[in-house]
């Protein structure tokens, strides 16, 4: 399935079994950064004279430290062992090393990436891993290029996909607040395309391209510049006061009564994040839509094609199509490429809108699909151990990322570094200036020359420069190419695949007992499975039983790790977000009546939701000489479920 | 000032005269992770065979990992040295090693905070600490009561003060959708104390109080319990369908016609976080007013009063008003207890507002005003070891913070814990409500009885509980009371009372060259100064001067840290946050023509604002029996202003 040992250096491992290397790396670098500081002003005395810490007092307040780790140490032995192979449950699993110990030693420097004044070294080093992102996702990263791609670390996933609505805010509001900004002025006739800007219609104005956008700021600065001093404050001033940022929707609304609140659609599957999203920035979640999903949970695109005729229809404006490169519960991929399509088809139409790719959990599977050099590979050549990935659809979701506008992806799931790593992307660097802003302690205005002061265009403020660090190392060690870390993702969707033909031997073997299914099929390390008594109709009664199932399988810090044999997640799956077609085949496939599994219960065996076992398949030692944990977990599955049905027995 | 050492056992040390305490126990806790990894399963065989271990390939991988490593931490030598007591720039020092120590350990369980699911330990320590800084602030934390207050921890300082407005909306909003949800219904006819809200007029329901729009939702979801299971699904969904959370901003003012956005009031020197935040939540920075400083750089109750009583005539509604406890530039704290004095005034008058306080920077320095049972002390009780602080200003602004909504607080400011950890601090947790987010995969809704799920209720997602573990340590070690944490502010303060008054003397003896002058009076422990040539009259030749003098103390990452004798911070004063007074008299002190600080320059003489150093005093280890830095750090500039002056001599 894949060579031996192929990670073993990389991460601390199972049994921890890189434990001297990791400490004496730790060693050195924590000692090196002992030294680093005695050799700052070696002239000057130590403060802390080494006499008085051999005295009872220091020693006390040693020992109070030492006795509140204990504490915190006693409880940590509770915590979830994401590290080992019989965890399976959430996107956690052992850690790269070189990413883990690079957070970790400069977490004694403490950065601060808000501005480069407080961190000369490791603000570099985030714009250079983002710009590794970009370029594993396909964008352009040449810096002399002015549509050069940019990125940034966010503290996760969700603060990406905020930051990927509140760019697009930004630039989708633009147009509105130039074209009432200049007027007619003859001095500034800016042209977009064929069209002058102020003779555009304002269904024209909420309908330009995302390239169209970035060009008309460009094109207006530049006009701007030939002017005097004086008109230039003029203008600039004229166009702050018609922007979103500073009228607010309300105000926006009431200069520009024909703008209609822009929808951002969704598909039925995405994150819980996109709700909080529209919540926070005063969208409202009637103007979230939900794009209904095919029964391979993707988004669906003759769903999204109605749902855009009807906006075009309607003259209702469209923010964002948010595609999903990894559902969270189900690790399904939606159809990019047919997003893109669907994107410049309406564009050419007169309706337009952004791609932002939530790929919190799938963007590094775009490792797989890009050799060493950069470029990006075949279709028979991505993952070559692998048995079906990727397939046809999959293959052409990911190679299209690069037409799309912006995308999350977080480093702390499938780039293998601890949590507070998420990142968001952007194809066209000039898109920061829709956003950002100044303060005076923070950013000279007075030097021009200064490298990038992040704190200007990301949402955050004061944040964790080692973040940056360890991500920046990891990548050193493992590049975005298929023979770096795209062997990571490659060998756990070859799992997969074994789990998935395992599952097919279990079925028969459990056939005389119980359905048992996988219920959507995977489209890469993500899988779901769940059963029913034979001759049981109800889907409530199914859920329960799974569950009772799953109580053995879940992380319960009233007793012992150790009484856990393995660790799986769990999710539902919504009778809504299927067709009748898959509901009823679902229903069939695992005995069930289609009338106990609705949209609204009536009575107490039916439900509007199956309970299914989640398993992310991403530890690096699930399958090795020593040990098969996926025959391991199926064994046990197949004997608690019996256990289950003849308790006796 | 202090006593020998008090704080010696705490850090690191500025000549790591801690290695050995700090080595110990990281081996002794990273071991402890080792054999715990190991104590899993011991029954399996380790998945990385030793003898693979001492091969070719593995050893190169190990190579490659060092190599990226040892890339790093040359690189990281030219990082700010922060933990130095000559660095007394922006708001960083040397850490508290237990917090350090704790997140670090942490980081190797690598536990996700978005719920105890994936970390049943650590969600647990941060509502724990959040609770401590609850306490510490003033709050009632008895969880027996309804009203105890809660917190959770943030990425940072400007997360916290988004999640403040991002309640702030949601409760002020509600009361529009109750009423407009419930109509006259006599079912669930609601009192808002003498008045039934089916009666309230707009104005009314946008100037309920904190506490009564959170006692109107628990009152309304004890009618709604009494009814059937029917009609509560059809209230509950009329109420959902007129929020604001799902109507956006632009549908619920179509659905509240006579509804204004309510303006955000906050200081003149407020952070920049608060323009982003107004922006990213579409309330516009046209409604974010800035309430004008007095000559302390305080916020001013009397403008304060002006703008709310205009609000008033003018029926404009007040989201709310930001007091700032340290600001980020001058380190001054504005008074508090007059915000609260006026929210009370004005609510009686009908017109009602929230109060958050940003104390990012301040809010540790409550620890001051706490003994160790947690009471409150009297202001000659706080700080004795200091001069003249705390004024009777800062005192009364302290101690009123108890009667505000909601509180930023930035555990790694002046809690000395590395970068990444905020506070977001609520009066009363049942605020939360009114946010709370649900996703299937996460929170299990089958299970009410589940600990609290912080990805409900907080901005962020996924988030590392290893920054939770740290934080909690460190107030196990240094509780947030006067004989605990609060020392080290103690000190603080005390050290720059001592810069101020060696100041004087440095004023006295420059008095022929330089006109020096501290602008602003310390609130706490920033201090800023500038100062200006005699005989000249301009302000930009003035701000030149100071710039090249500046160029000596800042980060320059070309050059060796060591040719660096000390590092300062700069700001800027603008002359439009200063009454015609202020820079009148700020003009005499530095020997300005006051036509020179305008408002609009004119001339390249002229400038709009005056450059500062500032400077930040926290760091442990700046007066003690081997070294004086204040003074080695005047003597320094007294030289290099003089050095400026007389090139040759």
């Amino acid at each position: 399935m894949y060579s031996e040992n192929e990670f073993a250096a990389y991460f601390l491992g199972a049994y921890a079994e890189n434990n001297d290397v990791f400490e004496e790396a730790w060693l050195e670098f924590y000692r090196d950064h002992v030294y680093w500081r005695r050799s700052f002003h070696p002239e000057d005395s130590p403060p802390v004279e080494v006499v008085s810490q051999y005295q009872d007092g220091f020693l006390k307040k040693v020992g109070a430290t030492k006795q509140a780790l204990h504490q915190l140490t006693a409880k940590l032995k509770q915590s979830v062992p994401f590290y080992h192979p019989r965890y399976i449950g959430h996107m956690s699993s052992d850690l790269l090393m070189s990413g883990l110990l690079g957070q970790m030693i400069t977490t004694l420097y403490n950065p601060n990436n808000v501005s480069v004044e407080a961190a000369p070294v490791t603000v570099d080093l985030e714009l250079e891993y983002a710009k590794k992102l970009a370029q594993m996702l396909g964008f352009k990263t040449d810096d002399t290029l002015p549509e050069c791609a940019f990125g940034n670390l966010t503290s996760g996933g969700t603060l990406a996909n905020y930051q990927g609505l509140w760019y697009g805010l930004a630039l989708k509001h633009y147009p509105f607040a130039l074209q009432a900004a200049l007027g007619k002025s003859p001095s500034v006739a800016i042209q977009v395309g064929q069209q002058l800007l102020s003779e555009m219609t304002h269904w024209e104005l909420s309908n330009l391209t995302f390239d169209e956008i970035v060009n008309l700021k460009a094109d207006a600065d530049t006009c701007v510049q030939g002017l005097s001093k004086h008109e230039q404050a003029n203008i600039n001033e004229a166009v702050e006061s018609c922007r979103l940022e500073q009228l607010g929707n309300h105000g926006f609304h009431t200069r520009f009564p024909e703008w209609k609140t822009p929808w951002v659609l969704v598909p039925a599957t995405a994150h819980y994040s996109w709700q909080k999203a529209v919540k926070l920035m005063g969208i409202g979640t009637h103007q979230l839509v939900k794009i209904p999903t095919d029964d391979k949970m993707r988004l669906c695109p003759n769903e999204l094609n109605r749902i855009l005729e009807e906006c075009l229809v309607n003259q209702q404006p469209v923010l964002t199509v948010v595609g999903v490169l990894g559902t969270t519960e189900y690790g399904t991929i939606d159809p990019i490429d047919k997003l893109v399509d669907l994107r410049d088809r309406f564009s050419a139409k007169g309706l337009t809108f952004f791609i932002h790719v939530d790929a919190a959990w799938g963007g590094f599977l775009s490792s797989m699909f890009r050799d060493e050099q950069g470029q990006s590979l075949a279709s028979d050549q991505v993952a070559s151990a692998c048995q079906y990935f990727p397939s046809k659809d999959v293959y052409s979701a990911m190679t299209a990322l690069k037409h799309t506008e912006s995308i999350t992806v977080d480093p702390h799931k499938l780039g293998y570094l601890p949590f507070g790593c998420g990142a968001f992307i952007c194809r066209d660097g000039r898109a920061r200036e829709f956003v950002t802003q100044s303060a005076a302690y923070v950013f000279d205005a007075d030097s021009p020359d200064q490298p990038l002061q992040l704190g200007q265009y990301i949402l955050e403020g004061s944040k964790p420069g080692a973040i940056a660090a360890g991500a920046y190392v990891a990548e050193r060690v493992l590049p975005f190419h298929a023979q770096g870390l795209g062997k990571l993702p490659e060998q756990s969707i070859c799992i997969t695949e074994y789990f998935f033909a395992q599952l097919v031997k279990l079925r028969r073997e459990l056939a005389g007992t119980v359905h048992l299914s996988v219920p959507i099929e995977p489209d890469s390390n993500l899988l779901c499975l769940t059963f029913n008594l034979n001759n049981n109709p109800d889907a409530a009664t199914m859920n329960a039983f799974v569950q009772r199932v799953y109580q053995k399988l879940n992380i319960d810090s009233t007793q012992p790790l150790q009484t856990k044999q393995f660790f799986a997640s769990c999710t539902r799956i919504y009778r809504h977000h299927l067709s009748d077609n898959a509901a009823g085949s679902l229903c069939d496939k695992l005995g069930l009546d289609a009338n106990s599994f609705v949209l609204h219960p009536e009575h107490d065996r039916q439900a509007d939701n199956l309970f299914v076992l989640r398993h992310t398949l991403m530890n690096p030692w699930l399958i090795n000489q020593a040990n098969n944990y996926i025959d391991a977990y199926l064994d046990y599955l197949k004997q608690e479920i019996l256990a289950l049905i003849h308790p006796m027995s």
